[in-house]
């Protein structure tokens, strides 16, 4: 049982595609792939969304790789399909049409970083870890953190963010400037290192967040930030859903540059008890991080207890030694294992939705009684400060009818979200999972403007065919 | 003497434009209008660009009307360009193939104002002045500072920003959704209210910087932030432009959340101790703001006295009285009328460029040398938070052979900061000044995505043409 996909696509003409295989064969050598399982890993979707491999996997080592991979398939109007790490959740890295997977994992070294201007120039393959590994001895840091060690190149493709982004804001805000293969091979530059710019269209926009359909990123200026002097962990325990979230709302209204806010319902928090062996008060709870300097985030921590407090917040504690850190954030990093453990051997799918802060308590609340009347578990953890959260469904894949149910919960859930003048996705994307849901959202008028994007930039639609825009 | 413009265009046949102009008589009266002087005003670009005025003004009051001007324009292949307040410098206003000018002044309703979510929807006539006035009494205020009291729809469609851009940025991360309208006259809806989403391609920021030559904004969904509890004002003379600019990267290393800083050079101090009987070293002046909690911006202060002084930097004083805060910032505050003062009956020529801020000292210490070289006279007054600088040229407009050495300064600044890997403008736009640098920054490829994009989205070229994508 799999959810049901939108959006159609046509596999190439097999003697096209057998051309476009020897011809990479004939370049790459034994960097081309055809093996089923290495086919298979790449179409690795962590969703429940059904696999569906490339026919071929390239390992590129350097841009004029891409470039000879565009090139061919350009030839045979054959798919060309960007994978970094894998993680991303809405099949984005699927090949419904078959087509050759560009593996970009060894296109992974950091060109240049500029400590005065806080930036620094990457390849796509560098992963999260790796850039901040890198860069901690020079007291810098990239602050995107979407939990899992994503790709650079696949972080903005996707428009990634997580729990940093209501300080940080998310791959939108922090990419400078890009370098994209385009359908000829060549290349176009979307921008230069200045913090600012008013020339032309904002082309490094539109292709963050466009999941490989309009081009292949193989080079990626990004933003830095220095690390903060000091971190202050926090936690607090709210009677209800509502008061965590109205003391989000008054902390952020009164300007405290909250780093991290994130919700555990009581559920998460439940499940979390049961699993990192914890003692927390089974309701939900706020885990927050300040950063800044130890007089600055002693004084926000202390404002976020007076008004937690105003809002039925229970024991408000804070620390900056990084042990006690750990500790008291050990619920929100054991998340998702703690729903691992729930109901072993059974699957777990993620999804997300973002509203307007104001309605995010509703939507919260409406969505836990979703589930009660639906008879379906699935704790949830929230980018409180976005308005954006995750459900983590725990489903029996092979049980058909309870698939059934999740799906036409994930349908409500997106549906709840919109009617709140909110998004199907706050930071997970479109590919293919939730491409029905577009036109809800902005209307035909949008998905006709994202079509014609497409057809002006892909006119041969061989980047990452089936994502994001409806099939016609 | 007028600059040279690069983009070329063609006026409609002269029956076409006959038949929209008596189909929008028809539709509008008298608020179709058709005056040279009004004409005229319509095509003011506060720039040495010849005046270039449109056929016709319409006088839009609600959605409904741009989208009939819309439609009987391209029904005509006539083309429309939209109006704010008339204070964009590069020309985005011109008619350089005549047409219909929308004007959206009185299209200023504040829609909705949502507090807990900062956020408010406005018509694009609404003015950052009018709307910051209307939110004051909720404590509320929308950052973005151009310095004219601009229009909000045309500060969004050049991609404004100013002083307050290094804290809170440009108004790329301001925007939160757009209503577009199209060349059918159909409305596109380019997001929702949600603080951030991951859903298709970022149509907002497509239409961010877009100049009007995509289609005619209606309607905006902008974000606000809480007005700080306390503003600290300060003031710090360095010996050299290098000091002054070592000292920002420092705070900024740092983490010190300036809110604004602007670097004034000798030269701009001069004007303003002439202008404004202060009696200012005459040597580069940086002025600051810090927002926060009063423990906050004491400590935000102090922690950049210390920097400043590490800088080469002289008396550091700073103050959160309001009447101390303007008297420190006088002579920005005056910049602009001390320049004009300099040659009473001369032009002033406004020129923008962004330099990554390691060069921007180098960047602005060459150009110091230029002037010098080249006899001219041109005030800076750099947003050195973002590298962005600003050149005032005095210009005697009639004299030929003085206009040709502005020309020759100003091309010389382009390149200069483009090769430093900079743009040729930070917050003015490329309008119709600009559109011959774009290839030297980008490249080619960057030139044809745009002109796809354009070409996607206005294949009839009835939007503000001309503009932004140089002519083939």
């Amino acid at each position: 049982m799999a959810m049901t996909i939108s959006g159609s696509t046509q596999r190439p003409a097999p003697q096209a595609l057998a051309s476009a295989v020897e011809a990479l064969a004939a370049r790459f050598g034994n960097r081309l792939i055809t093996s089923q399982a290495v086919r298979e890993q790449h179409a690795h979707t962590t969703t429940w969304l059904p696999t569906q491999p490339p026919d071929a996997v390239v390992m590129a080592q350097e841009t004029a790789d891409i470039q000879d991979v565009v090139r061919i398939c350009a030839k045979y109007r054959v798919p060309v399909i960007a994978f970094g790490t894998g993680t991303s959740l809405e099949g984005q890295v699927n090949a419904p049409a078959g087509g050759v997977c560009i593996d970009l994992r060894d296109m992974n070294r950091i060109l240049e970083v500029h400590a005065e201007d806080l930036d620094c120039v990457i390849q796509p393959g560098v992963t999260r870890k790796a850039l901040n590994e890198h860069l901690r001895d020079q007291g810098l840091f990239f602050p995107i953190d979407p939990g899992a060690d994503a790709s650079l190149g696949g972080m903005t493709s996707t428009r990634a963010s997580g729990t940093n982004a209501v300080r940080y804001g998310t791959m939108r805000d922090n990419v400078l400037a890009l370098k994209v293969v385009r359908g000829d091979g060549e290349i176009i530059t979307t921008g230069t290192r200045a913090k600012k710019s008013a020339a032309g269209y904002d082309l490094t926009h539109l292709f963050v967040g466009a999941e490989g359909t309009l081009g292949i990123i193989s080079e990626l200026t990004i933003k830095l930030r220095g690390i903060p002097e000091t971190i202050a962990a926090a936690a607090c325990s709210f009677e209800t859903v509502r008061g965590a979230c109205q003391a989000t709302i008054l902390a952020i209204q009164t300007g405290i540059p909250l780093a991290r806010i994130e919700l555990l319902n009581s559920e998460q928090v439940r499940a979390c008890n049961a699993y990192s062996k914890l003692t927390l008060p089974e309701t939900p709870l706020l885990l927050l991080e300040f950063h800044g300097s130890e007089i600055e985030v002693a004084e926000q921590s202390r404002n976020f207890g007076e008004i937690a407090k105003e809002c039925g917040g229970g024991d408000f504690t804070w620390t900056t030694k990084p042990e006690d850190r750990t500790k008291l954030w050990q619920a929100r990093h054991d998340a998702y294992w703690s729903v691992k453990a729930l109901r072993p051997g059974a699957g777990v799918v993620a999804t997300d939705v973002c509203v307007p802060i104001s309605r995010l308590a509703d939507c919260v609340t409406e969505t836990e009684d979703d589930l009660k009347q639906l008879n379906l578990l699935s704790p949830i953890v929230g980018h409180v400060g976005d308005g954006n959260f995750h459900c983590s469904l725990v489903c029996d894949v092979d049980n058909a009818e309870e698939m059934a149910r999740g799906e036409e919960f994930m349908h409500r859930l997106v549906e709840r979200a919109q009617s709140m003048g909110g998004t199907c996705t706050g930071e997970h994307g479109i590919g293919q999972g939730k491409q029905k849901y577009l036109k809800a959202e902005l209307g035909p008028e949008a998905i006709d403007a994202m079509r014609a994007l497409k057809q002006a930039l892909d006119p041969q639609n061989i980047f990452n065919p089936g994502k994001i825009v409806p099939a016609a």
